[in-house]
């Protein structure tokens, strides 16, 4: 293993924290949050920006985004367990919104993992959504900023996940590179370690983990191969007072 | 990354749970549970069976500890953060026990991480210790059980660490040899990789960490060295009513 910057040799920190429950112990000092949830909530918001909706309202329930459904200007959007919530017509896939003219349009979203870590970390200073889909956009902005940052995985129900964490360390190793932020935690040396073992395909993420079964099944393949195809757009979701909007 | 075996394609599955808080969502249908504290518990555990103990009787409390201080036949040890607590003559330093002949010795020991580990998954049909010092007579062990094993990571303070992962790695690259074991966690993927990135050179998990500040300012570098160092042991500590004993 080669050495990772150490945070006392530069101006910022930069860290990686696995899963939602772990929030509360890696928040302390980080002024921007990145939220992760790379199969698929985050992908499917980035690509709803890029085809033109005006805001994202992440919501936790099912019961409130159903509120939304057939209301003029919106798209109420549900996800549990991978599948379209009965009687929504739209649920985490990112190719859903492709193609399309989502100008003036509001998306309601609730989704298992992304849409609860977002709520989690919603008390942050800044909440900025990453993806594979804006990969280098993300990067270059965080590069700029002054401040401690931290990159939330969503995980999957709880648990650790492998795309997020590859991700975080895509993210991570950019940041470093800039000789302006170090880390601190084993979880961030892990996701960078993640990282160099993946970045040369990022589908063979999945060819290493069981959830390909699941992929398969539910026919999520082109999905997932869009939501791990790094750079096809400029959009940075932020979070200014519960919705996410992009940034100016 | 190349492709790790699929659980449904093998008998048995090895899994990695990075931490003790995320213990009860990996802990199903798992038979055998192996706590890991590479630095320093369970090294220390193991260490002390090969230089003569009889019993390490794990305990959660410095308070529980503290009962057994010069009691003839005892030894009561006790760490926190990395350090000897006030009053007690052993902390959780595996050189501590080198070069003494502890024969018809019981330990009582609390630790940061390592016993409330175990506190935690006494209720598993078999527990046993794991550290680098047992690595292979524990993973030979291993092979031969027809159960799931869950490779249960101590952490720091309830968040991942880089050396018990790398060493459930280590486990779960000799278990999946066998051909009898298969994973189907993303822990278990990230935990393999995390080996092959360290395999060649251990002691690196601390160049990468800044986690080798802390120890160098402890003195604990010749401990650590120990602690990484494989197979000087062919001891197993098992968990019998409450107390580890040496497996027969």
């Amino acid at each position: 293993m080669e050495t990772v910057g150490r945070s006392t040799d530069y101006p910022y920190r930069v860290e990686v924290c696995f899963m939602p429950g772990q929030y509360p112990l890696y928040a302390q000092d980080m002024g921007i949050v990145v939220v992760i949830d790379v199969l698929r909530a985050t992908s499917a918001m980035v690509a709803a920006f890029e085809h033109g909706v005006d805001r994202i309202i992440p919501v936790s329930t099912i019961e409130e985004a159903r509120q939304y459904i057939g209301r003029p200007g919106y798209i109420a959007a549900a996800e549990r367990n991978g599948e379209v919530v009965d009687g929504f017509a739209f649920g985490n896939s990112p190719l859903a919104y492709v193609g399309q003219d989502l100008r003036g349009h509001t998306i309601v979203m609730t989704t298992t993992n992304g849409t609860k870590a977002i709520n989690l970390a919603k008390g942050a200073r800044t909440l900025v959504i990453g993806s594979f889909l804006n990969l280098s956009a993300l990067s270059e902005w965080l590069v700029k900023q002054n401040d401690n940052i931290l990159l939330l995985c969503s995980g999957w129900k709880d648990k650790f996940n492998l795309e997020d964490s590859v991700f975080a360390g895509a993210v991570m190793d950019r940041l470093l590179e800039s000789g302006k932020f170090g880390v601190e935690e084993d979880s961030s040396i892990a996701a960078k370690y993640m990282y160099m073992a993946a970045r040369d395909n990022f589908m063979s993420i999945l060819k290493a983990a069981p959830r390909r079964r699941r992929i398969e099944q539910l026919h999520l393949l082109p999905d997932v191969k869009y939501c791990l195809t790094p750079d096809q757009s400029g959009v940075i979701p932020v979070l200014r007072d519960g919705e996410l909007v992009r940034m100016a």
